[in-house]
């Protein structure tokens, strides 16, 4: 396998848009691309990538392999490499290591990193098909902005979509916060936020990993969030230095009732591991 | 109770002026404006600041009504408010709780936090005229940076007023720092240093409180220092985002001898209290 | 003794370029300037300094004395000054203290800081005229880069130079790292790297004093790394602030073999002291 990045940016954002909610994981390559799928370490959300060859500068693959790294390890070793320079990875005869070299074509340095790599098991789960009544799509900034605002005031987020806004509020001991966005209402027009819908809707889910999914904001200026009943939520960030030929996709089921809720999760989401 | 800022600037920049001195505090609404006064936790410092009616974009207030608010939560809520919004905050009808509400007329976003309101006791201390011999205007800045500087060597700051300079002077086991500001030769017009003066004075006070006092310096590009013996100094920041039309003011007992300053200072301000 | 440095910013930058390796220090000054020298804590390396008389605005000093000063003190008062204050600097007549006096044309605000002297023994060390087979010229911004980098992987970088190329190379747990730059690529005329060499040269170093060393990169665009078998490195930074009227040096022991190489390092280094 040979990959090539024209800009080490975009993979240093990949990898801090993950390291938080996993600590290693697989790389499946294949002709086609890479992609990534693991739970997250208290299973209860489900992260996946999907970077398809077209994407990189350069891409090879004849067969179908399994690169297993440290998140941490990679994440030290991607603070080296500048965000214009590109990244070529690759790995050696036997599948034993990976290694990262970072080219800065204006100076006179190259820096190399080899790292071994590590057997990861587990299956990837199977995503069920889903049509969604709801997608709000938003800046990606005001979604990192509306997980960290309501952060302060509570755990647990509510989103409610009707009358073409959604209102994201939670509560806990200092009072109560509510955040609400309104349809094409933003100056920026690449980011004006639209919401497609069928049906109004009204789903909780654990503010916590909202949080920990808007480490991908850097990713792409855009977010797209799809509602549906009963079913987890995608929290989907396309990869905008690929020309979107890439994306990063979250999931996490929503919170049932008022006790238990992470436990409830925890079984809504191991379902698909079956 | 219904009032506008223009910026949530101004109200985030009072609360970070007084929220390392005290923890919660009355806000005292009537007609005319909102005033609050209280003591530092430990007694040795008291704050107060006032905001008059015409200093808001929006005022509105019936009866006389105290909001009992702790400032670390409304600090908190304020880090939501980026400093362009503006704020409206206003009571519900049975005065039991407080809302703001962050307007960003560019975005699409409207956020809104609730708090339940606190009962604080205590009565405001009565502050006695005074006639001050020397008054000191200064670049709010440059206070600043002389208690931050002159916390390096020493825990008490002599103040020293003659032939139109001030001398701030400290020192302590590493040896002795001072620094000497001098009338009219800031180059800046409109922070040019003005001393009044009746006649020389040397007073001393303990670094700690000025550092905690000079946090208001966002509040205002000039400060005021009002000095006279055996009464305590006067510290104050007009509030320039609101034209002037609201100020904040620290009161400081001297030190008035080597040994158990603090307590001295301590009666001093307790005196104001009986 | 009285020396007035143009900038603040070259004795700021200089101190913190030595404070993580020696807790004080003796200045020793007489007609021709200011020199330096002290063996870090853990007698690993060395370092040096020397500020030409003719480097400084202006420079006065009448007999040889020996200025003992805490590094830890200095720097806390050299915070105090911004970097484009003027600093002057005096002892007083029985040479038991040392004043700062930081002087701000454009604001009326003179700041002065007197010190006690401590009293510091050890005589300096009688550095031996080396030639060295290899001499590496870099930008001082890719030598701290290279550290830092490596610095992630490994605790010993091995340094080689063949082909008018070097390679700086380090390996760990994670995995193995290496840096390589060559001569005359680097875009910027005045930090091109250039490479002179009599015969190639493999040599490896304790990557935290290197690190350490990189401290003084602020002082100079350009560093210089002086090899050869069997004797200390040394890493030199003109004083770019002093038109290279003035230099720091740093000297650390290569590591000889797997084990015990600390105490190679410091046996090689006390043996300067004999």
């Amino acid at each position: 396998m040979e990959a090539k990045f024209t800009k080490a940016s975009t993979l240093k954002k990949l990898i801090e848009a993950v390291k938080e909610l996993i600590d290693e994981c697989n790389l499946e390559c294949s002709s086609t691309g890479i992609t990534m799928q693991a739970m997250d370490s208290s299973h209860i959300s489900l992260v996946s990538f999907e970077l398809l060859a077209e994407g990189f500068e350069e891409y090879q693959c004849n067969q179908n392999i399994s690169i297993g790294i440290n998140l941490g390890t990679l994440s030290k070793i991607l603070k080296s490499a500048s965000s214009d320079d590109s990244i070529r990875i690759f790995t050696d005869e036997n599948i034993e290591s990976i290694t990262f070299e970072f080219i800065n074509n204006e100076k006179s340095i190259k820096s190399t990193y080899e790292i071994k790599l590590i057997d990861i098991t587990g299956d990837p789960v199977g995503i069920p098909e889903t049509e969604y009544s709801v997608t709000v799509s938003m800046a990606s900034t005001e979604f990192s902005k509306i997980c960290k605002d309501l952060g302060v005031m509570g755990e647990t987020v509510k989103v409610e979509q009707k009358d073409k806004k959604v209102i994201f509020s939670t509560s806990g001991e200092l009072g109560t916060g509510s955040i609400e966005i309104n349809e094409g209402e933003n100056i920026d027009e690449s980011t004006t936020t639209k919401i497609e819908s069928n049906e109004n809707i009204e789903l909780s889910f654990a503010l916590r990993y909202l949080t920990l999914f808007s480490k991908a904001a850097p990713l792409c200026e855009n977010v797209t969030l799809s509602l549906e009943l009963n079913v987890p939520l995608v929290v989907e960030f396309p990869i905008g230095e690929m020309g979107a030929l890439g994306s990063i996709k979250y999931f996490l089921a929503p919170k049932m009732g008022d006790e238990d809720e992470e436990e409830d999760a925890e079984e809504e989401m191991e379902e698909w591991n079956n």
